[in-house]
């Protein structure tokens, strides 16, 4: 196993010190935006089987290195794997979105849920780490990544996507105790995950809370804060001596920072709508912030964008701690050439921020 | 004209003054749920001449009030009326959502928007609020509304609704100029509107702004809220010797309701997922606060929405200035006993907030 990391910008950045620029990384910068991701996936014929092929999933990861100056790249995979293993049938189709085969709707089927074994039912997912670990050589970290239990919840409750969560609501309001064994279940399986990618050789991991931001304030610090803190908790913060850093992300999550701040975790994500400045003052010197462009500054002139860049990395202000990136994933229609004016910009104009 | 009020719960709370137990009215208390309205509107044919036909706009608004012990009436209408009006040429269709035929993109068509004068192409609202009135005669308060500039000018831009605003955020970006012209226009398209249903007999105004939560801070500020502002300056906040409170409301605007509470409203609309224990210490005794139940408990157990409301009712806590309602609007599954039952609820548990 590759031992030291070339560049260390993120790890140093996640951990508050001091770098020569801004780290900066994309949320979904593996994707279709991408020509030569959709000739892979093309070649897989379909996402799921992407995400299950070893190759496949380490060459789409690695494509967006080949074409920027990334200071991270991510595993390539879906946060619904952990549901899929556990016996829900995923299917992800372009335009349905995701489908569950058998949703999860009442006691009996939360009970019967069991809490899958990452090196079996999810030895794709190691494969794929190996081979990504491998083929990047130590040049930038790798981050491994689960979604948070209350998010994998509305899926496997709602059976796909939803708007108004009304059936994962309804079983929170009138079945709380069978959520929350539900959702212990879930922290459980992605504590094991985690721990597994850990091992296989990814050198961050980040939670992603996509659904937090739908729950009223007392049921975000019931359902769903409390079991990414589990999962924090839980982790091996430490491989070949060196910590593995942990990011939580809750889009919509802006009003709770100082909670999500004291979980544990060593950064925080914050969506495009919360200030950056702001949210810096209210974490303290606590943890790093990762963020925050509005994703749709990428449709913007090449000016606007840079421009943009500049006002994230000014509300930030200076010093260390800062991790750019957007404040959600990047998506389908973006030009990629403003993707690689957006990574640049990041270096260029982040230098005069760490000065000392 | 109607010149005392039998119930005026909801002025008093309003103002902040002292009341018998907390008023309550609900966003989209007139809608789909209702059989009675599900009748009317298939008599109307479809719902844009439903909103244009006062006689009829007139019955949906009642429709409620006959069921339930609500303290306010809410004119029946939409907020895309001004754009409709300005010749954008709006169809609502179930299942489809708004459309224009002609939306807005570019500077010339910008210009070419002229301001309506509302007694000429808004007259058929201000007719249904003069019927409403005459058919209220003073039972309770009627309250008139209008969408945010901002909100308006994402849909005349995107042509309808959205999910990622893409031209409306690409407008905003890269002509910004532009952007402002068109908010400048409804600004001041949407004052005059307020005023002439306040001549007509609204007793409270509320300025809706369904999309100010996808910006970003600075943006929120720069392209929402001011614009806001500017129509609660223009209002003619008294008739008839009695003030006409201002509400304003941004869903997922939690994050700034110290600068929502500074611009000049009355009142400040909270969604769900913001807590209003801590919303009412941080705009103090400025403002009053309207919300926030989650509208998907309306789908919980009889017992847990009860449960809810009191919890509501317990964040806000004791004294005057609060008013109760949703987070957002009533979906059209609810089931209108639990409507009832809300209502009931409010009145009975919120009693002991208002011993003296």
């Amino acid at each position: 196993m590759v031992s030291t990391i070339k560049n260390d910008r993120l790890l140093k950045a996640l951990m508050r010190q001091p770098v020569d620029c801004t780290p900066v990384w994309l949320m979904r910068q593996a994707g279709r935006y991408l020509p030569e991701y959709r000739a892979t996936r093309a070649q897989a014929g379909d996402f799921v089987t992407l995400c299950r092929t070893p190759e496949l999933a380490c060459e789409v990861t690695l494509q967006p290195l080949r074409r920027y100056d990334l200071d991270a790249a991510i595993l390539f995979s879906d946060i619904l794997t952990i549901p899929d293993a556990m016996g829900l049938g995923l299917s992800l189709d372009e335009g349905i979105g995701p489908r569950f085969e058998r949703p999860v709707r009442d006691v009996a089927a939360i009970e019967a849920l069991g809490i899958p074994d990452p090196e079996l039912e999810l030895g794709y997912v190691m494969e794929a780490v190996r081979l990504i670990r491998r083929e990047l050589a130590g040049a930038v970290p790798l981050i491994g990544f689960c979604g948070s239990p209350w998010t994998l919840a509305t899926y496997m409750v709602e059976g796909g996507g939803s708007r108004e969560f009304r059936l994962a609501k309804k079983l929170m309001y009138d079945e709380p105790r069978a959520m929350h064994s539900l959702l212990d279940k879930l922290s459980r399986a992605a504590t094991a995950y985690l721990n597994a990618q850990i091992a296989a050789g990814v050198d961050v991991v980040m939670v992603f809370d996509t659904w937090g931001g739908v729950l009223s304030t007392p049921d975000y610090h019931e359902f769903s804060l409390p079991y990414m803190r589990r999962i924090v908790e839980g982790l091996q913060r430490e491989r070949e001596g060196r910590r593995i850093p942990a990011i939580l992300f809750t889009k919509g999550g802006g009003l709770w920072l100082e909670s999500i701040a004291a979980s544990g975790c060593d950064a925080v994500g914050i969506d495009w709508v919360c200030d950056l400045g702001s949210a810096r003052e209210r974490v303290g010197q606590r943890v790093a912030l990762q963020g925050n462009l509005d994703p749709e500054m990428l449709y913007a002139s090449p000016q606007r964008l840079r421009q943009g860049v500049a006002d994230v990395l000014a509300a930030y202000g200076e010093g260390p701690g800062h991790v750019f990136n957007l404040g959600h994933g990047v998506t389908p229609q973006v030009d990629p050439e403003q993707v690689r004016l957006l990574v640049d910009a990041v270096h260029e104009l982040s230098a005069s921020c760490h000065r000392r």
